[in-house]
Order: C-alpha cells, then structure tokens, then sequence
C-alpha cells in the first residue's frame, strides 16, 4: 500500500493540468478521479436555474486559442498552459491591431516570468494572459497581430461533488473545498486533494458527528450548494473552507467569523500542542466561500486551516504557483493538523447529566475508591474521579465538552475518555445524538 | 443675513433681563421671541394639574420688591437684579429686626460681588439674595429694616414649548432645553438661545429621524411633560439635555445613565474628529432633567454636551454668570458640535440585508469590478467593495450603522454613503422606518 | 450569664467524646444536648428509603473493640478512642495472622502519632486504625493477634436536625454543618458548636430572610434532606456549609460554585472591613456539601467561611484534630465573621421603586433641603439625598441592595438605612416580600 505523501504526489500530477472552471467538463473529470478514493455523488444544477441572487451560468467550452503575431507564428498558445486564456472569453478570430489587443492582455509586470490567472464568467468578454517577458519578447514591437478563441457556450450545467459520512449523531459538520480554479497548485488543487484525502481518513472512523463533504466552484458553487440544500446547511454550526495548504510558506488559519467559536480555540490549541508556529488570520470578509456560509442567512462558523494563504503568497494565481512550489509533503502536514482539529471537533459533544439532583452515588456505579477519609490526592493534575465529579456537575446541556476541558486546563481527549465512560454507566446522555 | 455669532449675540440681550421662573409670563415671553426663530407650539398646564407625585403650583407674579435701611434709602431694589428677590417668595410688606431679616437674607462670603441665585418653589416663603459687599456695607451695622415684597400667587400654567421636527422615520430623539432660571448667561440662556439654533438648522435638513425640542422650566417642566406624554415618552431611546454650552472653560459632556450607549461614544468621536480636549462627566443622579428622563419608567439616554459646566465654575448661579461670562461666540462652538453629534445620530441607522442567504451578485447591482482574478487591493483603508461586503455580512436589523463604523475603524458618514447606496439599490432595508 | 467563649469551651468538651457517625444514637445524643442552645426538630430517615441515587443505610451500633497480642493483652482498645474502629466496621472476633490483619490496619507514617479515621460506609468491611508509633511498638514483632468487634447493623434511620428561624420575608438563605465526624474537634465539632450559636443568635434578632438551618451526616445526610425538601431547596439560592471553623491557622472562605454570586463578595468585605487576613479558595469540586448543593437539580451558591480549612493541616482527620488544637477564642472569631457576613446577607434585599415615571417629590415626602438652588454638596462622600437619589433611580425589582452599594462605593448598612426609610415612606417596596 502506497505511503500517503505518494498518492498525494500521484493525484497532484494527474490532477494539474485538467483545465477546471466553474463549470464544464474538466470539473467533472476531477470529480471522476477523486471518486477513486471516495464515494462522492455528482450533482449537476442546470445552467439557468435561479439560486438566490444569481444563476447558473452556461457551461464553457474551450478548444484552443492561440494568438499570431506579424510572420505567422503562434506566440501564445493555449496548449502550453491554460491560464493563457482568460476563463469564460467567448469565441473569436480576427485581425487585430496592436493598440486594441493591449486592452485585452494580462501580464504581471512585478513577476516577469509568471502568467497571471484571470476571468471573466459574468460579463461578455475574452483575453489572454502572458508572462510579462514574453510580452516585451512578442508583443510590443509589433503592430498587428491574429487572435483566436475556440470557445463555445451552451446549456449544461454547474457540478457539485458531495459526500456524506454519517456518524451517529446526524448533526453535521461541513467541509468544502474549491476546484474551480485551473492549473495552480497551491491554489486550490491542494485543498481539493487534501479534502478527498480527509474524507477517506474520516469513512475509516467511527464518528460521533457527521460530515459534509462538497467539492464545488468557489463563489456559485457554493451559493447554488446553499440554495439547494437550504434546510440541512441553515443546521450546521460550523465547519472548515479547505483550501491553500500545500505551500513552502508558514501554517496558519483564518479564524471563523465568531471569534469566540470553540473551532478557532480547537484550531489554536492543535496547532501549540504539536508546537507548530501559526498565524492567525482574523475574520474577514474577503476570502473564500466562508463568505456564503457566514452570510446572515446562514452564519456556519467556517474556518481554513492554511499553508500559504492566498493573498499573502508572491505567486498567487499566477502560473508559478505550481508542481515546484507546492510539495506532497506540505499537503500531508496540513492534513494531520486538519485530523487532528476534527478529531477534537468530533469529541466536543455537550452531554447532560441524567441525576441532576446532588451526586451520584459513585461506588454503586464503580466510579469511587472503597475506603473513605483519605487524604486529597494531590490535585496538581487532576486524577478520574476529579474529571467524574466536574463532568456531573457541568453537563447541563448547554455547555460543550471542549469549553469544559478549557475550563478546567486539559486537554479534550482526555476529558472525553472519562465523559463516554458515564455516558456508558448512563450517568450522562449525549445531546444532538 | 446675520451672521449666526450675532444673531446668538442679540438673542443674549434681549432675553437676558426676562425675569423667567418655573411659570408666569416671563416664560411665556421668552417662548415667544423664540418663535421669531423656530414654530414652537406653545402647552399649558394648569395649576393644580397633578403630574406623577407632583403638582403643578400657581403662578407667581412679582411686581417689585425693596429693602429700606433707617434712613428710608432703598439698600435692595429688585429693579437692578431679579436675582435680588427670591423666586416664589410670598408677599411681605413690614418693619423688621436685623435678626429676623438675616434669616431671610442670602449673600456669598467667598464670592463678594456676587449676588447669589435662591428659590423655594414649594414651602412658602420669603428671601432676598445681595452681594456680601453689599450686605456688609449696608446690613452689618443697621438694626431695623422695612422689606417689601410686591408678588402674587394666582391659578395659571406652566408653559412649555414644544417643537416636533419629523424625519422619514417617526423614531425620535428627545431634544430639551430649560428656560426657568433667570437672568443667568450660561445656566441656562446659554442652552435656550443654542437649542433654537439648532431647531432651526434641522428644520432646513433632510433628516433620517424625527427629533422632538421642548423649552420648559427644570424639574417641574419636565415632569410634567412626561406626564402627558407618556407614550411618546416612553418610546424614545436617547436625547439631549442641553446647559451649560456658552461659558469660557473647557468643552465637556456629562455621559447619559448607561455608559456604553452609542450617544455617548459619538459624542466622545466628535470631539475627537474636532481635536478638542474635552471633559467626560460620569453619569451622575444630580444634574438636570436627564435625571427625569433616565428614571426607571423612561430610562431615555439623555447627554449634555457643555462648556463650564453647571457645578463646575466659580459663577455657578449667581449674577456673575452674565453677559460678560458668556460669549456668542462659546455658545456657536458648542452649537457646531451638537450638530455633529447629531449629523453621526441622525445616520445611526439599523439597516437589514434583504438577501441575507449568501452573498448578492455585485456585478449584477453595478457594486463589482467586472474582471476578476486580480490581487487584493492594498487593505491598510478600506474601499467601498470592502464596506459593501461588510455591511451585507452585518446588517442583520440589530446591530446599529456606528457600531459597525466603530468595529471597522471608520467614520460612519463614509459608511452611511455606502449603507445608503445599498438601500437605494434595493439591498439593505432601514429598520424602524 | 457565661460569655460565649465558655459556652463554646463547654460543649466541644461535652461533645467531644460522644461517637458520632452517618447514622445512630450518637448523632441523636449530639442533637440532643444543642437542643439546650436552640429549638431543633429531629428528623428521621428510615433505612432503606431511597433518596435520589442513594439508600439510607443501616445504623451501626459499636459496643466494643479490641486487639489483643500474643500475651492476651489489649494493645488497641476502643475505649481509649472511637477513632481505632473504622466507622461502619462489621463486628468480627477471631484468631488472626499479622499478614491478614495488615490488611485492615491503618496508620500515618508521616505523623506517627495520630491515629487516622477511616470510614466504610458502603462496602462492609472491617479495621482498625492506629498511631504509627503504635504500629511499630505492638505490631511489627508479632506474628498472631486476636481482633474483637462488637458492632451490629439494624433497620433504624438516619437523623437530622433542622431549625427554621422565619424572618419577614418566606425567601431562605440555607446554613447547613455536619455532624458524622466523631471525635474531631476542628472537623467537624467546630461547625456543629459554631452552628447552634449563630442560629441562637439569629433567633433573637428581627430577620428580613428565613433561615433554614440543618444539622446532618455529610453527602448521605444532605442527598437525604434535599430528597425529602425537593421543593423549599429548589427555591433556595445562597446559604453556607460551615465547617472548620475553629483551628489555630489562617482565616479564608471557600467561594461558591458561582465566583460573582453576591455572597462570595459579601464575605471578601467582612474581611477587609476587619482588616483579617484571609485564603480565598475557589470553588472545587472536592469538599463538602456545597457538592450536593450546587449540584445542577440545585445550584445554591454555598460558600465556607474556615479557620484551617480541610485538606489544608497537618492534623486533618486524625486524632490529633483535637482540643489541644482548637479553641473556643477561634471558633468565636469565626462565629463573629459569620454574623457579620449575614447581617449583611439579611441587607441585600431587591426593592422596586413605586414611582418610576421621573424622580418623586422629595420634599413633599420630608426628604430634601428646603430651599432651593445651593451649591452641591462636596462630592468626595455621598451624604443622604444623593443616597436616595440613587436609589430611586436604581431600584428596578432586578438589582439587589449589596450591587447598588458597590456601584456606588458604599458601605451596605449605610445604604440599606436610606433603603428602609424610603419603604417607610412607601416609596420603593421590597420584592420577594
């Protein structure tokens, strides 16, 4: 069986060059793929349907493009990278002098070797993106020049991949990740990995809560995700925004939008106990689709667990974000830390004590030493019977076991150890399950 | 056109020497020589009308009032001061012992030229107020006086002014004034000239809410219009005091009862924004007529902006507080701030989304940059897409516009421009409106 | 008549000696003789009723225990002291080896003097406890002993004792000691005395609250009495757990479950105001029956006002817990604490002012200077009218009288003086009344 790095290195090379948009075929392809490592179910919303404020646009189909300068030759060509055309120009061929070209070409005169990535889904236009050297190499000694855009509209539809693990409670988390965008590693064909990678890891589990995988285009993804599946999102309290976790750069997180969240904290504490070095990111309302979820209607406490933040790399959504920028490796320590989150996530259930009226009566549960009047054990860490005696007198019902676990400065895992072994004794009862 | 410096000057003159009480016609006169400035509506509430646990009293009317030495000259003549006589004294008209006299007699050892202010509204009794230099050159060595009082009590009214200034929204902010003390420059003609000003100017605005003035005497005045006006009353959730705003010291404002309301923090920004030195007054249960309104039955927000304070200066109700002490041009500092204040309460809006499930499509409302892919613009100051996107997250119809400015780090007048763009646009609906 | 310290002396010898435990004749015997101080009822629970999770158990009787060595002599006898039986011990009489015996024999290396106590409640069992001195001189060099108990188990009840000093109002504060600790002077003797004093005291004073006072075993006592009172503990919010109280150590309190509950502060100030030196303990799990109290069915806020608390000296349940180590000059100290702390508790009433539409007339209730327009008053200390001014505006039926007096930096007697004369004068009421 292959180690995890590998396969992450595997999928990232087979993943890279499909050309995803928000919608089309490559994004069904993708989905194809990552159904080798887990079940997800595809789900096609038509192009037209109403969802919320915006509709689904037509499907885009690109072909080839090309652009020909004055000896004939192809000095851009699609086929050597698909951030050259602008996502979603619509077709064209024709002569073109040099003074209109230039307001339809992108480059990045700061980063001369990188092809910059931009789109144009919602307003009726087409481009091309070159590196800022070839620019000045091909572009501005001549004065004309022949463009053309293969590129086709029709009704299709936009495609969601989602995949629900149930555990045994129904209340869910949700996890969702962005694979809109083409051919950047970092940016977000990491995340898109690391989410599959995430899943398959949570199926082998058995799992207090469950969990909403969706793979699904940023922004209309997202909002036609939301529209669909209004009754079980406006449910779910929190979850994560998996993306960016594959670069050389710094960990860090984005804090979900209620600072205070128990997420943010669970994230916090994950990160100082295995003594990794994080920046904290606050709330903002740019970003990714933690924009939909934390939208009044919905207001899902959604966090990103980072590495290299978009925004904050030199090669953000430029062709250098590439194979030689991000490592299996970064992805994988990204996913451990994800792990290690949801494993606290999974356990911060809020119980309630079934004898709310003074103590239990311990010894008759087998939860007290037998001869009574002995000294306090020393209670610079706290011993079973300690955590026994907080958990009944905290589990009222409302207040979670990480807040708990804060509270008395130990760690979650433990305190669930002792939690589950009164819910066992049916001293305590599971709420939301 | 007069310049509003001069017209603050003539207003200073002519209502100076009106001998104003809690009743009787030099109310009455004041309010009318407003009306040259301002449509109040004149209310009369009998004597006798009972209002909450007090009554309304009679009218007091005073004609004259003197004392004679032994050489029949008159040493007091009220002609000179109206502070000379004390306010409701009972009519007295007899030869009387140095003894008797002195326990009728008011004067201010620390402060010999000043001739103090004293009433006593609701025990029957008589009292002249003198300077100490007067009293000691014409009081100390004399044995036998003849007072004279010329006064009357007759069922009449009390008489407030009333001025409702409507906005779109019927929300209101109590505006008030007191007009009961006389012959005092800045406790309280100050705030009666300035709060006429300020009528005036929000009549020419287009204001966002409705703001109710009223002119009427301390305590009494106020109780009584609460009284009859329970249920206007009873809605209004902040306002003014306005005293105290024409003397030479310092800026200042006494904070209304609950201190983290957003009145207070505006006023507070405001003289900031101006780079004054201010002084901040706790809320403190002596004072004016916030102390009527901040009662359990209304606890209305009510604030004072001030310049020397009442309490705070020397001259502090006596004939010293006069037309040398105060300048027009004080009572128009303190005018232009009140109406800052007021610009920032008058935008205090509550807005709420009106999509609030997901974002809205920005392109589609014209509130987006329409090719997208590109860096994050520099945040170190926010732009207006960042103050779309923040509105739209916050505006759930509870939180107020300052308190998203505050959160932000902005001025509110740019957020309101922004805030407004969205309502016009169909986005943001006003609460309370 | 004896002065209190006497008093105090006379019943820690007098009760001393007497065998007390969870249940039994001389638990009855120690309510008996406080009978002398105060009115108790006795209470009983019969064995085998069920209270909440727990049984009443059986009563123990114990006549006698010994062990004799290889030379027939007695070298433990429980004449000499009722702590060398485990409590609960089942009667045994036999020929036994030193291996078995090690068994069930108890001692302290660390203080070879004291004899420990051990109990065994709930699982029958048997042993002895004894001095480590003992230990080595008797026990280490033999190698056969003959153990003798003559105990015996019968269906009898559990007692307790229970004392209702009714004050004005029917709202309860809850003071609860315990009495199952034989033979200990500070823990428990100390309680039990200082107990029965407070309560004679409060029984001739004019009360605004109820007392209910409870004399019983721990945790089986008070599980006991809560089962059986579910409806009149349910009310109760705050009360002590005295326990204690007596020993030559620091003075301090254990906070209830709630560290902002009035009652903790209460007792902060006591301290401070008689400039003592105290521990704060927080509010711990472990303890005594503020367990039972706070628990979730409960949650009264029970705090301990201690002279060497439990846990915390050397002594703690050994014989040398004894009269050399308490004295009644202690048990005094603590016993004028706690009156001190419940004279401010009987203070902190909520009272709702009657007139909440704007400030009444206070001089038409006898409650303001007479004439009118003086200066303030020197502010550095609040003088009577700005005492019923604050009152007036606080008194909502929801703020009690100990937080109006720390807002305003005030000592509560003072406050509570004005308080009154404003019920006297049918200003404000008093709620809960």
């Amino acid at each position: 069986m292959k180690d995890i790095v590998s396969e992450i290195d595997d999928y990232l090379r087979i993943l890279f060059p499909v050309h995803r948009s928000i919608t089309g075929e490559g994004n069904r392809e993708t989905l194809r793929i990552l159904q080798e490592l887990i079940p997800i179910r595809m789900i096609e919303y038509p192009s037209g349907q109403q969802v919320f404020d915006w509709t689904i646009p037509q499907e885009w189909i690109i072909r080839d493009a090309w652009i020909k300068g004055s000896n004939d030759k192809k000095i851009v060509n699609y086929r050597n990278s698909n951030l050259h055309v602008v996502s979603y120009s619509r077709p064209i061929h024709k002569k073109i002098s040099q003074k209109e070209l230039f307001t339809h070409l992108h480059f990045l005169e700061d980063l001369p070797e990188a092809i910059p990535y931009r789109t144009s889904y919602y307003k009726e236009n087409w481009g091309f993106c070159v590196s800022y050297n070839d620019f000045q190499r091909y572009f501005s000694n001549e004065d004309n020049f022949e463009v053309y855009i293969d590129s086709e509209f029709k009704n299709g539809s936009l495609s969601v991949g989602e995949l629900l693990i149930k555990g045994e409670s129904a209340k869910e988390y949700l996890i969702s990740t962005y694979l809109c965008h083409p051919s950047m590693a970092n940016d977000n064909l990491s995340g898109v990995i690391l989410t599959a990678m995430l899943a398959r890891e949570l199926m082998h589990r058995k799992l207090n809560y469950s969990y909403r995988f969706v793979f699904l285009p940023e922004t209309i993804g997202a909002i036609a995700y939301c529209a669909n599946n209004q009754e079980a999102m406006k449910k779910i309290d929190a979850g994560f925004v998996i993306t960016n976790v594959g670069g050389p750069g710094k960990h860090g997180y984005k804090q979900s939008w209620h600072a205070n969240h128990p997420i943010n904290q669970i994230i916090e504490s994950t990160f100082r106990e295995n003594e990794i070095d994080f920046i904290t990111y606050s709330f903002n309302i740019h970003g990714s689709d933690e924009r939909q979820y934390s939208s009044g209607g919905f207001r899902i406490n959604a966090a990103s667990i980072t590495k290299d933040k978009y925004y904050e790399y030199d090669y953000y959504h430029t062709s250098l974000d590439n194979l030689d920028f991000v490592k299996p490796e970064y992805i994988n320590e990204s996913l451990q830390i994800y792990i290690e989150a949801i494993e606290k996530l999974d356990k911060n259930i809020i119980y309630e004590n079934i004898f709310p009226n003074c103590e239990v009566m311990l010894s008759k549960h087998g939860l007290y030493p037998q001869t009574g009047g002995g000294l306090l054990p020393d209670d610079s860490t706290l011993n079973e019977l300690d955590l026994t005696l907080w958990l009944l007198f905290y589990c009222d019902g409302q207040i979670s076991l990480f807040e708990i676990a804060e509270k008395l400065g130990i760690d979650i895992h433990i305190l669930y150890t002792t939690a589950e072994k009164l819910f066992q004794k049916n001293l305590l009862k599971r709420c939301d399950f």
